[in-house]
C-alpha cells in the first residue's frame, strides 16, 4: 500500500446529501467497504458513497477486481507502517479500466474496496492483452516485492540457496519461482501445512519444511543439507527471524518485508553481523517508486513478460463478493490461505 | 587477518636450543617480534626464534614487508574476532619472495612481523612487477576490503551517494577512489583532521565531514544536500554507526566491517529498517575466502590492474624497523595516522 498523507477516505453520506448527488449525475450511488473504527474484520461494513474524484495526477478507474493483501488485516487495525485516518475505504490494489479502453492495475493507499477508486497514475501499469484480472492484482503487490527482494535487496546470484518463508503465501509463491528461473541452487521453501508445502513444491521448491518447527535454526540447515543458507525471504517475526538470521553463512542475506506474526524479532547487534559477514535489509514497497530508473516499472514489466511466456504463475486463492470482505479478512488472518484473494465489487 | 586454529605462533627457544637449529642449517637465527602475554604495545617483544616450517598448503615467505594493520592492536590484546594463542607472533600481511623468484603477497592469521613466515598458499597472490611492496600490501587487506564492501556487500549503483568514514585511514581512502571509479554520485568521506579531510579529498572525495561532529546524522545529510544517504561504509562502532544508520536513504545500506572505536553500536530493530527500507551488513575479510568463484582473486586482479593502470593510488603511511613495532602500534592506537604503515624485518 502506498504512503498517502491522510489516507484518502470518502465520507459516508445520508441519504439527502446522497440524493443531492444523484441529482449531480451519479444516479447510483457507489458501492464500497468502510471502516468508521478501527478493528478486526467486523469493522468492515458495505456503505454507499459518492464516486471518489480523481485529483491531479490521479486516475479514476473502474474496479473490476480489488486485491485482498494480508497488510489490510493491518490497515484495518491500524498497526500498518503508514497510519490511516478515518473513516477509511480499505484496499490497496485494483484493476479494471480507466477510460479510452485502457485497462490499469494499480496501487493505491486506500480506497481499493469499491467499485470505483481514484488511484495515483505514478503507480498505475498498464495491462498488457493475456493477463487476467487475477494475474495482473497478484503481480501489483506480491510480484513487484518479490522482484524486488531478490533483485534489490539480497541480489540474488546463481547457485545460492534461497530459503522463501511462507512459499505457499502471495510473495513466496512468486518468490519461489523467480529464484528457482534466476538461477538459485536449491529453494527451500516453509509452510505450515502439507498441503501449502505441495503447493510449493509444485512451484519449484527443492525441499520444503514445515514452518511450526521448533528449532528453524535446525531445520534450515538440514534442509540445505547441513549448510548454513545463503539467503532468507522473511515476512514472519519473532523467533523464526531469530532462528533463520542464525542460519544464514557467511555473506548471507536475511530480507524482511512484514511482521505476519505481529512480534517483534529481537534486535541484532552489528558486533554479530561483522563476525558472521551476515546481513539484514528491511524492504517496504511504496519505498521502491522513489528509486531512479523507474524500477518498479521495470519489475512490472519483467513480470508480465514471464507470465506471458508461461514462465511464472499465480495461484488463486479464492474470490469474494464485496459482501463477503469480513470472512475474507479472517481467512487472511487465520493464514489458512493460499496464494491470491480478490474482490469482485459487483457483488 | 585469516583464521587459523590456534593462530599459529612460534615459540621463542633457550639458547642451547636455538644452537640445536643452528646445527641443523640454520646459521642465523630468526628475528621476530612476539607476544607472551596480552595487552598494549609494550607486550610487543623483539625475539630470535628458529625458523618457521611451511607445514602442507603453505609457502614460506622470506618478508620483504610486513603489513601493519589497526587489527593487529586487537590481536596483540586479545579482543580481535579470531581468539589468539599465546605465544604469538603478530602480523597478519606479508610481501616477499617465496623461491623460484615468485614474489607474493600474502594474508595469514599470525606470524607476519618476521624475517620469515609459513603462509597460507590459498590465500598468496602472486604480485604483478611494477607494484612495489607498499602497494601490494595495501591491497591484500585494505583494497581488498574496500572492493568487497562496495561489490559485495552493498552493491555499488552508479549515481549513489556514498559515505566513506575514515576516508584517510587504509581501508577508506581505497573506498573512496573505487567509489568516485565506479560512478558514485557523490563521496562523502569523514575524518578526524583538517589533513586527513584533505587527503581524502585529494583521493576525489567530493566533500569531507569531520568526523568528531556531534551529530553525524546531520552532518551526513547536510553534505548530501539535505538528502538522506544511499550508502555507508563504517568501522568506526559507538553513537557514529547509530547516527549513521539513521541518516540512510530508502533502500540505503550500511556496511559495518570494524568497530575501531571498541564501542559498540546500538543493536538495530528489524522493524525499523522493514519501515525505512534500510540495511546493515557485517563485512569480515576471511570470510571472503569461502565464496564461491576465487572472489578475493578477481577483487585482487582488478586492483592491481587499477594501479598499473593509474586509476589507483596508495597513501603511504610510514615505514618502521621490527625495533619500532611499539611506536607503531601506538600510533595506530592514537588514530593520527594516514594510509598504509609497513614494517621492515631487515632493521
Amino acid at each position: 500500500m502506498l504512503v498517502r498523507a491522510g489516507g484518502a477516505a470518502q465520507r459516508a453520506v445520508p441519504v439527502s446529501q446522497s440524493a443531492r448527488s444523484a441529482c449531480r449525475g451519479r444516479l447510483k450511488p457507489l458501492r464500497a467497504i468502510q471502516i468508521t473504527e478501527f478493528g478486526g474484520p467486523e469493522v468492515l461494513t458495505e456503505v454507499s458513497l459518492p464516486d471518489p474524484v480523481a485529483g491531479e495526477g490521479e486516475l479514476l478507474v473502474e474496479v473490476s477486481r480489488a486485491g485482498l493483501n494480508y497488510a489490510d488485516t493491518h490497515q484495518a487495525e491500524n498497526s500498518y507502517l503508514s497510519r490511516m485516518q478515518l473513516p477509511l475505504v480499505p484496499g490497496g490494489e485494483v484493476v479494471g479500466l480507466v477510460g479510452g479502453g485502457r485497462r490499469v492495475v494499480a496501487l493505491t493507499s486506500s480506497g481499493g474496496y469499491a467499485e470505483k477508486a481514484a488511484v495515483p497514475a505514478a503507480t498505475a501499469f498498464d495491462v498488457p492483452d493475456g493477463i487476467d484480472d487475477l494475474t495482473a492484482l497478484s503481480m501489483v503487490v506480491q510480484g513487484a516485492t518479490a522482484w524486488l527482494l531478490l533483485r534489490k535487496s539480497v541480489h540474488l546470484e546463481p547457485g545460492e540457496s534461497v530459503v522463501v518463508h511462507a512459499g505457499a503465501g502471495g510473495v513466496g509463491s512468486i518468490a519461489v519461482q523467480l529464484a528457482k528461473k534466476w538461477g538459485a541452487g536449491r529453494v527451500i521453501a516453509t509452510a505450515s501445512s502439507a498441503e501449502k508445502r505441495a503447493l510449493a513444491t509444485g512451484l519449484g521448491a527443492d525441499v520444503v519444511v514445515d514452518s511450526t518447527v521448533g528449532d528453524m535454526t535446525e531445520a534450515l540447515r538440514d534442509a540445505n543439507n547441513g549448510r548454513r543458507v545463503d539467503v532468507v525471504l522473511d515476512m514472519t517475526g519473532g523467533a523464526v527471524t531469530d532462528q533463520s538470521v542464525a542460519a544464514l553463512a557467511p555473506f548471507g542475506r536475511l530480507a524482511f518485508y512484514g511482521m505476519a506474526s505481529r512480534e517483534q524479532p529481537s534486535a541484532v547487534a552489528l558486533a554479530d553481523l561483522l563476525s558472521h559477514s551476515t546481513a539484514v535489509v528491511g524492504m517496504w514497497l511504496p519505498h521502491a517508486f522513489r528509486l531512479p530508473g523507474r524500477v518498479v516499472h521495470r519489475a512490472m514489466g519483467e513480470l508480465f513478460d514471464l507470465v506471458l511466456a508461461g514462465d511464472l504463475r499465480v495461484v488463486a486463492g479464492g474470490e469474494y463478493g464485496l459482501s463477503e470482505v469480513r470472512r475474507a479478512h479472517e481467512d487472511l488472518r487465520s493464514r489458512r490461505t493460499t496464494g491470491k484473494l480478490v474482490l469482485d465489487p459487483s457483488r
